[in-house]
């Protein structure tokens, strides 16, 4: 490091990824936020929209130029929407940058199961294949060095931290597994639309895109490659009434009469050396409130006797280990240093 | 009813079901309040702890002697603690009363069964064949005439109501059910502990009692007596921050190529003549708030080709259809009158 | 009556003051609900927009023709924007319509005063001059056979009655008065902005139009009636994470040593026989949940000795007595039925 | 600093000050925590309360043994109850060490003052006299080097940082002071009563002990100090349904005709090379949520011409700039550092 930061700039900075990106960047020993870019807001004051950053970003919105971005920063977060970070991101890599990939682009090795799922189109095969999908407690190692690294989504974090080391170890059948997924309605982002209306959601719950939301193929590859065999899953989602946090709670049959007390010692062992994961005692779970605006991801178990049935949850804070969290974990990785930097913030909690 | 309204009293006043009980009854045409019941309070106003009734509910408080309300009304409903109903019950019928009982005594037809999940000391097996299981609209025909109904519990109605019409046809494979519940903070009742404090649940969702809800033998035995053979389900209970409501999200697997079409009209068909459930049309999904405050379930589907899996989600007012609004209707059912009876409100909406 | 129903229509059904007279006009005993009328949704069902409204309102949304209109019905409720019912009202009442309007139109006496704060064109003089101001508990004597009522807005309902009494005594200097209201969210109505989005305001409370709300005049106005003379008050608006509820909380110079008791005795004789306010006793405040789905105006005070200052709030639910329930009450004073009909329902509480 | 870290502990460890201190604490780079000790529950690990926390704080919590505990730590925290530090502190200070307590207990000049609101004794003169009143903005050249911090309430934190900087140029009358404070649910603590309980906060707003508040002393003392005579002021406290946040709302007549311009200048000056108070640009209010989880006060302005009326809305979050932020800013100018040592987090949002 030699005291030098590496620069950052940041795409897309006008939604709640780009602002949480922010938060961590803000206070991140390594690095340095040098441009925070909106095309379409481009010379406003980024605090128009974001008083709470008042005397903390005090420079306009930059527009975007990749050639001239490239001058100036080392590393790009694109937290841009679904389809246009196809576009983009190969425009960034291109032009010498590092990236990392908030959006959907570039999570499915399969060009055409991302455009039968997204409805837009693929980024070029190569890119998908350099792409490494950034679920840093499993493919970690892989992000060093790396150019492209594809940020995972919420769902699909929360869901895999907590399904991955039973599967991998054989211990469910892959064919039985529910994930009943629970989330805040910043999920959904900052545009308006009628489920978002306080007046609508608040004291209420919906359930929406049962067994068709974007981020099931993503789920299902991962879990594929883990398995061995392809994998299919049920997959509900909700919308709770907070603001933030996902809880994924997830069935399945278990293959041999393994005890809560087999889980907790599989899952603290599978991620020794992993500080954001957090395997609870036997006969606690986690609640959401309890990693909120942190990294962790917490995770508990139940196995019953009487059905044979395994019941994992897991939560996650959707805006951080969902997102902008993991985003700066993978920068870690890829720079090379210690996992935890600038991430080291306990829960805000009550 | 020449003109003459039934006398009723409510023992059990004090909690959010007593309240409710009182609103549903200061607008029934037939029924007039005529005892508000708390052996703990008595003599103290009402309003002291639920100044909302102000100027509504004038008198104090009653104390409780079965013999002096037996010669003042007609029918009482008891909205009392497990255990307490236990013993209070008796005492009112042998008085000539007849009983609309709130808690979970009289639910199970197994007192070892009761004993075994409420801790309590079971009532005498005789009262137990005597209650009928005040589900309306499943066995209401039942209710008619009789001295003592037991109102099922919150999570049973919508998880029963949601079930029964497939389990029923057959559809839906017993040993493969799977019941993902979410409940408002009502649920819990008006006692203090941590996880009612509103900085605690506030903006964070939890689970709690995995497999190990009370609720649970109440909706295996009527699952079982449905499909003629023992049902065991996997039952997960999580706490979410709104007032009132609960959703059961249901999976099961199916015994054949059924659509969502299918299962629309099945239900329709078994639910004609019954107007507080109401199926979704196809592709559309109930949410809690749509029958806020009202004595509707409200149901929908999603049957998965790509697993046979079929999910069923169900909303239901926990205070309402889950406890007094059901209670109302046992009363219209006992006595003979149109189910809606005091009952025909819309919910209220946003 | 001879027991016919009086037939009433609805505009601007798909808003939340439309569906909240349909709430109440579905349990009216005297009134029915012919047509549900929105212009720009006609021929759809209104339970796309609203499901909560399933198997109660059937019919699809109606297009508007007065002329048709008056052949049908004979009262109309106009719940449309500002600037809408100034154009739409007097066509109603030219086909020989009885119309209660919810919209600030024909509140202000005086145009030039409309225009300036709600830079619309103003009704012709003619109907302000005809239009009744409808605060039920103050000019509810004047509305009986009127043909249109100009129904309160929600800030000036909760105001209005809080101060009225103590200003009309002469006990308080008018030109001290301070209002700090504070409002759920559900007043700003169903249209989507920032402001409403739930990741924005849920645990969040904003001030906005500082003395600036177009609420003032019409406050101003009445104040003003009552006092004899020019009153111009402070005004704060604030948005609060809750769906429904006004609190105002009101200070102003005592212009004698009244106590609490004092003024609660004044209230109480000014309020007699209106049903609809309720006065706490000493040492008690009302809060917003207490009258939370009802029609009620609670109010509390304290008379600070050290100050000479008096503190009054008072709570209303905006969309009911703020808005709907009150148009419903206004309705009843129209046809000289007893006030309370159809609007004799406890608040819903939790 | 020679590398070595200041020792510090925290007393009180298990209520919402304490695990805030934690927070700021665990990312501090002078300030180690040694000891986390709670009286009630020594022996036990913190996270049994507070799961939030596993991994991060693993020792159990400590007994307090005064002597013991100067052998190991350089400064202690208090965030015990009134009445409770009253006694504790003084024994703290004569073992040696630096205190910064968070309790009202030495707020007060005058003992008699304390008793009269607090009801519990109050400390020795002689530490009264000593300890500095801990709000850091207007005495923090103060705190260097002392020995007993008193951190301020929340409420007097927000008050008078909104109010200080006009009274002290003495452009409002003193004798016109009306506040009027909103607080989310946490302000009140972790203990039980039933105005916390989830059900009956939530979708509810409260006003509670009008001019009778225990934090009206403390905020007269010091605008009294400020403007050089005795100040008496209106104060009215509501809880909203949130659970970190305060607004006060504050109203004063103007003694000249300033502009919002005006304040805002004067305002900006007052608080030169004061980091954590930000004054809102004209036109600009700031909201709760702009400063959560962080220490900010944001601060905005309303002149009326029509009366003549101040309206000034200061915001904070009640347990960062009302309790433990600055509780780590006191310690920060207590030891001479960086007075936004740890603290240079932005607001979580949304």
């Amino acid at each position: 490091m030699n005291g030098e930061k590496v620069k950052v700039a940041i795409v897309g900075s006008t939604g709640y990824g780009g602002v949480e990106l922010i938060r961590f960047l803000w206070g991140h020993p390594h690095a340095e936020i040098v441009s925070v870019i909106s095309v379409s807001s481009a010379g406003e004051p980024l605090t128009d929209g974001f008083p709470h950053l008042s005397e903390i970003i005090v420079q306009p919105l930059d527009g975007l130029n990749p050639e001239e971005l490239a001058a100036k920063v080392d590393v790009v977060f694109t937290a841009t929407p679904s389809g246009v970070s196809a576009k983009l991101v190969p425009q960034l890599l291109e032009a010498g940058l590092k990236v990392i990939d908030l959006s959907g682009d570039f999570r499915l090795k399969d060009g055409s199961e991302y455009e039968a799922w997204y409805k837009h189109e693929a980024p070029a095969a190569g890119f998908l294949e350099e792409a490494v999908y950034g679920l840093a407690e499993i493919y970690g190692d892989e992000v060093k060095g790396k150019e492209l690294v594809s940020n995972p989504g919420c769902y699909p974090t929360a869901t895999l931290l907590g399904l991955i080391p039973a599967l991998s170890a054989g211990w469910i059948d892959p064919a039985s597994i529910i994930i009943d997924a629970k989330s805040g309605v910043s999920g959904a982002g900052r545009g308006m639309n009628l489920t978002n209306h306080y007046a609508e959601i608040n004291e209420n719950m919906k359930v929406y895109k049962v067994n068709k939301h974007q981020h099931i193929p993503e789920i299902e590859q991962t879990l594929g490659h883990i398995a061995g065999e392809p994998v299919t899953v049920t997959f509900t989602t909700h919308l709770v009434p907070m603001t933030r946090g996902i809880m994924c709670t997830m069935y399945a049959q278990l293959k041999g009469a393994y005890t809560e007390e087999d889980l907790i010692q599989l899952y603290r062992q599978y991620y020794e050396g992993r500080p954001f994961v957090r395997i609870r005692d036997n006969g606690k779970w986690p609640a959401t409130k309890e990693v909120f605006g942190s990294n962790y991801c917490d995770i508990g178990f139940a196995a019953d006797e009487r059905t044979g049935r395994l019941t994992i949850v897991s939560v996650i804070d959707n805006l951080v280990k969902g997102a902008a969290g993991q985003a700066i974990q993978n920068l870690n990785l890829m720079m090379g240093w210690e996992e935890t930097t600038g991430l080291k913030l306990t829960p805000v909690y009550p």
